[in-house]
């Protein structure tokens, strides 16, 4: 177990901190693009990920929940063992995730969830997802799991739980829109009000689903 | 969506073929470094994990659950942006794992495991859990999931569902052994009758354990 400098462990985080602003690179690629290094998040100083990954760690050091962030899948080219010293990948690639980014457990229910940001202020584009994720949904809600997405609108600082059966249903059903209007969202979807501690307290609307399912 | 000459889609998959093998590398370098390349798995030509990711495949394909290896965290240090083409990492290193390897869902019970397997014959080496992946299946345990670990004695040709619980309390109570007995194992855990198909169908023994409960 490695201890950092602030003094918690390494235990409870799947991903390093270098790591995570390398993946943030490659998933808001387009997003952060226009808006060079770090993006405001709220004028907070904290992007979309690192919010729910700090809710996430939260929930985990309360006993409330343990939801995790899946590495970023990696396609590894090339190996060198150098001698006395560990694998060293010296061509790699991101790959596109076949599943959704984060998943765990919450009160026996499976919780299974993808993250997005946009910087439009009416729409959310529909080429967030791909559709072995929407696939991958749909599994999920087969077995009895809860899925959703966390859908951020960064330029209104307003943040959406929508369920995945509604993405599902909007994404087969409306094939002609490319994006969801921000209106059908607040129609099907919750807005999570953002706090201090915890950022984006998800869960509160999590409770909802349990209680309507 | 890639298509594969066997046919099949890559959607249902989480790790590429060429990674798969890196990964087992990674993961079973020391129990594979004895018997170099391929490991024989009851001389069928694959190994335990490959036979694992076939049985979540079976189950996946038959709407029986979803459950998916995470991808293998790796620490990326460099990465190049040559113009016009995809983002190339060209030094990035394998991370220990901070969770287990595998979870999803099944009938709407969240499930978690580790796969090990071992060399030894009459005991399995502790030294394959790190302490937070015990931290971890407490955790899960203590939030309603089921965890467990899937422990493949090679020269045996015998795997076991070995229940976290018995894990954890093997871990912190018997400090001073270094190994569990595969007498304690076989008292304490499950044996799973090893098929054609699906491979290693420890769904049979989760069934069981949903009903002790």
């Amino acid at each position: 177990m490695v201890n950092y400098p602030n003094g918690r462990s390494r235990a409870y985080s799947t991903v390093p901190k270098k790591k995570k602003s390398l993946t943030e690179l490659s998933v808001t690629k387009k997003s952060t693009s226009k808006t060079k290094g770090m993006v405001a998040f709220g004028k907070r100083g904290m992007n979309f990920e690192a919010e729910i990954n700090a809710t996430n760690e939260y929930y985990l050091s309360r006993g409330l929940a343990v939801i995790h962030k899946k590495p970023t899948p990696i396609q590894i080219v090339k190996v060198d063992y150098p001698q006395r010293s560990r694998a060293k990948i010296t061509e790699a690639y991101f790959r596109q995730a076949s599943t959704t980014d984060y998943s765990g457990v919450y009160k026996g229910h499976y919780i299974d969830f993808e993250a997005k940001e946009t910087q439009q202020k009416t729409v959310f584009p529909l080429k967030n997802f791909h559709e072995h994720q929407i696939v991958h949904m749909s599994n999920v809600l087969a077995q009895g799991g809860i899925a959703f997405v966390l859908l951020h609108f960064a330029r209104l600082n307003e943040t959406y739980l929508f369920p995945s059966s509604c993405l599902i249903t909007f994404y087969y059903e409306k094939g002609g829109l490319k994006s969801i209007p921000l209106s059908h969202i607040r129609e099907n979807g919750y807005k999570i009000e953002t706090n201090h501690i915890p950022r984006i307290p998800y869960l509160e609307i999590v409770n909802k689903l349990c209680e309507v399912q």
